[in-house]
């Protein structure tokens, strides 16, 4: 199978091979010495000297761990959701009980950095605000470094920054520490090249300080509990043993190249699905200028169906692409981040140049 | 190595196979058919017509998912711990803002089903109580049963009957629906010979009306959205997919077996285990009637260090044991659920017979 959904993403074979191993004490010395040497590459990659936590959930739970870690019922919290991921970042603080504030993007377009300082100085002090780095279901980036420089200039203390960079750290910067981002988020199926199961997380002293005061309940998301147990190469509670086998050996691999040449290898990546599926006489649903180097979400011919194309890929070619998240919109999205070649996504637009 | 912690346990050699499998689109008709077929297997073994639903955590997170599913800050909860673990579900549940009156035992005691009545009748009424099957820090199981028909005999309505079956299930029989349970936990990494990732939680018709009223927030832990993205055989958000394939394979195993053919085998390793221990001039912390036949907390002689006797274990004999969770108290746990044999709890005597 080509699995070029945006996530869960390929595992090289000898991911697979690690990640299919009998299990070890997760009180042990193998697995303190496999945890600290995954969280000290995790940092290289969230280019950060912040605490990094693992937690065992989907992306979505460090979402809610950055939330109620840092925020306490009441809270005003300025969300910029410029997609479905975006919307549920606003959703989970809602369900805790902050008071969300919304400047919300039509779907294809990123955030504007200006709008954000504005809204900030107009209508803050906000607490935090919750940013997308890389909005899975329209495969579009934001600006991230201009949109926390705003942030940064736009009140004095500025609010705390808290970034899902679920589906693109690790193969687009995320610079956590130059940027100032308080708290990041990420998630093992995705550009790391290993199985879902795990999330990633990282915590700034403003975070910190933030937790000292944050009221909103929590448990299994604890972050101090985390940390605790971080700091002697363990997790709270019983890890998610095979992603981390399997996390290993990917961010060994990745180490090996290295965050810039990763990051250029998918810019070119990027830039090849972009221009097949124009030249294919398809759309780009993101809006110029902030393409997504890890998710492209092509619009349809009139006339061509979604769940036709999906099922026709699928069955006839072994390829399997997601479905549009914007309603209204025939579109497939395309996943291409860790563990991906050109060839495959040629052979994508080939079969696609078929149906048209 | 002979890993008799408890909990992750070891895998048997297909269940590894499986694990070790390239990814699938989770929201595909391969990933639907597994999910379908492991939830129905995964019901066998809870004994439960409820709904059945697979969270991406460790059992804590199931503890957290009883409780802000069915409660309300404020609600009236009556804990009963008698050791760690449920003494974590006290927690969660205070974390969260229930008004949790506990009736705690003294490690290696078991819960006593008339006194839990009587607290009920003097003290209630309350919304739910917290029940442990198996407690795995002392090795002591509960009668769940008798627990269960003397809380429904002393209050009309009976408070909700919320019950972590962890560490018990699927090796100790758990009678869901006969017993009147509420909501039912156990983990992937337990008797189910799967890797650790994954929770279940069983949710019957009272739970759900719990479930509407319920104002304890939640997002990632949802049980509505569990049960809706279940019945189309997905997950909300991404699950730990390696887990699942491993899962697959164990379950089979077990039905092949069937409930009480495995459970009549865990009696017999739970037996031979505190006859060793025994034989040996060892203790055995539990109280009697109450052994866990999963969990075997061995007390050492006079003399005998905790940490000396484990390190030893695993550097000179490839056995690895737990630690003691009982204060001041010299001891370790010995797992013996799911994929075990007899010649396994043999080598780990006779071990300890060369150190006493």
């Amino acid at each position: 199978m080509n699995l070029r959904i945006p996530g869960p993403t390929p595992l090289p074979q000898d991911v697979i091979d690690a990640v299919g191993q009998q299990m070890i004490n997760h009180r042990g010395p193998e697995f303190e010495s496999m945890f600290r040497e995954v969280t000290a590459g995790l940092k290289t990659f969230f280019e950060t000297n912040n605490d990094l936590c693992i937690l065992t959930s989907s992306g979505t739970g460090s979402m809610e761990a950055a939330v109620v870690n840092t925020l306490s019922p009441g809270d005003r919290v300025l969300a910029v959701p410029i997609g479905v991921f975006g919307d549920r970042f606003a959703k989970i603080a809602e369900a805790y009980g902050a008071d969300v504030t919304r400047l919300t993007y039509e779907m294809g377009k990123a955030a504007d950095p200006a709008e954000i300082a504005t809204k900030i100085v107009d209508e803050g002090p906000f607490m935090a605000v919750l940013l997308t780095q890389n909005e899975t279901s329209t495969g579009v980036t934001n600006d991230l470094e201009a949109i926390c420089a705003a942030i940064h200039g736009a009140a004095d203390p500025s609010p705390l920054i808290l970034v899902d960079g679920i589906s693109g750290l690790g193969a687009i910067r995320l610079k956590t520490d130059e940027w100032g981002c308080d708290v990041v988020l990420s998630g093992s199926q995705k550009a790391w090249m290993a199985p879902p199961g795990l999330a990633f997380i990282s915590f700034g002293e403003r975070a910190w300080q933030a937790y000292e005061r944050a009221k909103m309940p929590r448990f299994y998301f604890d972050m101090g509990l985390a940390r605790r147990y971080a700091e002697r190469g363990q997790t709270p509670t019983t890890p998610c043993v095979p992603a981390l086998y399997g996390l290993q050996v990917s961010v060994r691999k990745m180490l090996e190249e290295g965050p810039e040449a990763i990051a250029v290898r998918h810019q070119g990546i990027g830039d090849h699905c972009r221009k097949r599926a124009l030249d294919a006489g398809l759309g780009l649903f993101a809006e110029p200028g902030h393409y997504s180097n890890t998710v492209t979400a092509v619009t349809l011919k009139e006339g061509m169906n979604t769940a036709a194309v999906l099922e026709e890929l699928r069955t006839k070619h072994g390829i399997v692409g997601g479905a549009s998240k914007a309603p209204g919109v025939e579109m497939i999205r395309l996943g291409h981040m860790g563990y991906v070649t050109i060839e495959e996504l040629d052979q994508v637009f080939d079969a696609l140049e078929e149906m048209i």
